[in-house]
């Protein structure tokens, strides 16, 4: 009897995946370069289940039933273009690869049109959960060959998390989009992550709380509006001690590491001219704590603020919980501009309404609010930006007072908060009918002719003025060869 | 009598660099596409002097001395890639092709090694000052083909500013090194203008201060530590006025352009792990700014906050200017250590006392602090970030208050800084011994098995926790093919 589909790669997120499959009634072979590690698998993990291994990508293609599905699960890159080339000979046409890896989604998009030009079918799909989603129900989100679709659905929709009965897991759009949408979830996740460590590093270092009232502070958080995984591992994380009684968190360095997919983020939304300020910011939040080193060494030279002692930590507690959701809500209005950006402009015809359920189970950001969000979208299609809906709306004005406090006191006492301040610039630029980019204009013309536009004439008509007297009238727009 | 240098494309930029050139005594041919440009310049702007006018690239070339030299001011992309090749066939072994416009550095990294593949020379040059730069004297920052700089040496020199007898021109390195560091040179320029223009901001809303008393502060500033040509044009730019007697300024629209530098030099940022952070702020503001009529709709749906009138705006905006100084400190500390280390990945062997010095006269960003950056550098060739340097240090010390108090006012009146914000936050980051990012590879453990350093151990030894007791013990750095 042949399997149902081949697996590639058995570091963790493989191994559990192909153990999730297995348990939904699909038969799996699995296949890895060191080959010690299938025989392990194989007769550890997976004993007595439905799971083939095999010691060669040859063995592994002849064992699946057909049209094959062969999925890989090996290190974003270069192995994943070596594993295709080695598997395009094995396969026949009309057969599925299927990329479950963190690939870049432009690599993607590359590679779904190179291996159609084979005659086959390529699914660049994000899997989001980690170990344990993995194992028990990722979050997951295919692109690519749209003609796959249909027939990889049972398998990646039976497996993945289900929330109120709907899977966690529909077809994104073609090419990259599915690596693409699976990126952002990443830097929104960077992003979750980074506001999380800045509201706990000013409960502990500004309103002076300890380990278990924080655990305490979060598992009240995960009750209400913040509900989400990511508070309530937090909440777990504050309370774990090791086996001699300390808090296993205040033994862990901090210096945090990045697989690329945040940057990523960054870059796309550079290249979109889409300001994705507080993403971005936890980006290089993560290369500053990396910098350990140095900040040692900068430690002395310019030694901590002293704390002045809030009036009233308690109040001050509660404003961190507002203003964390707010920033929050800032994020996600972020990200989904640019996922409405990018889509636009590669043709994906992508659903924001839909991309926020698949986020509510299995993967790392799946919150309670998520639903607000794809209700947000599903009212107005037209939506411009996630802080225009009327639910978000509301909290914004009645919330922003707190983000307002907490950045200033941490301002004020030394704490850096990079991405609750890049929260509140953006939402304070967003809503200023006038910013200061006229002086920006009047520079940039002044030095080198870039023109402007004017208060007073139509949009679209370009002056330039000869500031000092001495430059020329050429503007430099006529710049040409 | 042969030219001694050719000139392809005019825009305001390459007629200036040709009237400079000539001014200095070399005699020059131009072409551009449009021929009719080419009349009009000879018989207009560069009438009577020793420039020929041609009416093709055969004839330009025929034109020239040899080896030649052909420098080329189009538009930065396939314009080059399309000059280079037109070029190719026409010139001999030896000559040499200058691209003296903002071209990607990775593109002239490219193009050197194929233009050298022909058996040419290749020089990729920024040149920074705008239009007034261009026929004065700008700054020019040479990288690519080492044996063509002594030929272009007399020639660029002889045109660049010069300070206290130096010319603000010299070798920077090999291949794209020299667009490399002309656009971190623009990002520098972005982030300089946008603290320019958050801080005029503040003064206009929050210290409720009108253009002349701006143009009285500006120009107070430019006599002291802020002394620099964007402080001086903004005091000029707040005292223009129009034929009605309006201040020009309040007529221009709010939406800033961008040529791409800026965004460039993020993404560099972002690829190299270095945080850029205020930069990058700088450039999405710009973005944020072109989204008018999105802003005009949420200044609807957020009115503006109510300004909180001052104690003591005098105070207020003597803190402005200290602020103002701290940040750009730290925009030029995170720009020097992109410039460092991307130099040192790419083999470059830059040298940034001399970069410093290269800035000082004839660019944008010129300004009296640059003399100060060199000393530091000259002074420490192992100084890991500008902000150690004790001359900085200090100035920082004294300071940084200001900074605090701006940012917090600013916060709580709702007016958007995002680039003081993100300076204050990094410098709050770099000199914290304990970021909260234990927290954060403590979450990255807990989901997706990433391993941890701890603070009792030796660095390099990572730690998997099986935080909920239902994972499995396979560490994900175990992810292989």
């Amino acid at each position: 009897m042949k399997a149902t589909i081949g697996l590639i790669g058995l570091a963790v997120m493989g191994e559990n995946l192909v153990l999730n499959l297995e348990s939904k009634g699909f038969s799996v072979a699995v296949y890895n370069r060191s080959t010690e590690k299938v025989d392990a698998f194989v007769n550890g993990r997976a004993k007595g289940k439905q799971i083939v291994g095999t010691h060669s990508l040859k063995e592994l293609v002849d064992t699946l039933q057909s049209p094959r599905k062969v999925m890989m699960m090996v290190k974003a890159g270069s192995a994943v273009d070596d594993t295709i080339e080695a598997l395009l000979p094995l396969l026949d046409k009309g057969d599925i690869i299927i990329d479950g890896g963190n690939s870049n989604y432009e690599d993607s998009e590359r590679r779904v049109a190179y291996v159609e030009s084979k005659g086959l079918l390529y699914i660049g799909t994000g899997v989001s959960g980690g170990e344990e989603g993995a194992l028990k129900g990722p979050s997951i989100m295919p692109g690519g060959s749209e003609a796959a679709w249909e027939q990889v659905k049972p398998l990646l929709q039976g497996i993945s998390a289900h929330v109120d009965g709907v899977p966690c897991c529909d077809w994104i759009g073609k090419g990259g989009a599915g690596h693409f949408v699976k990126m952002v979830h990443n830097g929104i996740e960077y992003g979750d992550m980074q506001l999380i460590g800045e509201v706990y590093d000013l409960m502990r270092r500004l309103a002076g709380l300890g380990n278990e009232e924080m655990h305490q502070v979060f598992a009240q958080w995960n009750e209400g509006d913040l509900d989400s995984y990511l508070i309530e591992i937090t909440k777990d994380i504050l309370a774990y001690k090791e086996e001699d009684g300390s808090y296993l968190l205040d033994n862990i360095l901090d210096t945090a590491g990045q697989k690329g997919t945040g940057k990523w983020t960054g870059i796309s939304a550079l290249h979109a001219g889409v300001p994705l300020t507080l993403i971005v910011e936890s980006v290089f939040a993560r290369s500053v704590s990396s910098q350990k080193q140095e900040r040692v060494e900068a430690s002395k030279v310019f030694p901590p603020q002293t704390i002045k002692p809030l009036a009233d930590p308690k109040a001050f507690v509660q404003a961190l919980g507002s203003a964390l959701y707010v920033a929050k809500i800032i994020s996600y209005a972020q990200g989904f501009s640019l996922i409405k950006t990018v889509g636009e402009s590669n043709g994906w015809d992508l659903n924001l309404a839909s991309i926020a359920l698949l986020w509510r189970g299995g993967c790392i950001i799946r919150s309670a609010f998520l639903d607000k969000i794809s209700q947000a979208f599903l009212a107005n299609g037209e939506l411009k930006n996630l802080i225009l809906d009327p639910y978000f709306a509301k909290i914004l004005q009645t919330n922003h007072q707190s983000l307002r406090e907490v950045v200033a006191q941490a301002a004020l006492n030394g704490i850096p908060t990079p991405s609750l301040s890049a929260a509140l610039s953006w939402f304070d630029s967003y809503r200023t009918e006038n910013l200061p980019a006229n002086l920006l204009q009047a520079q940039r013309d002044y030095f080198g002719a870039h023109t402007y536009e004017r208060v007073d004439r139509n949009r679209g008509e370009f002056f330039h003025t000869n500031w000092t007297g001495r430059g020329g009238d050429t503007a430099s727009t006529t710049y040409s060869i």
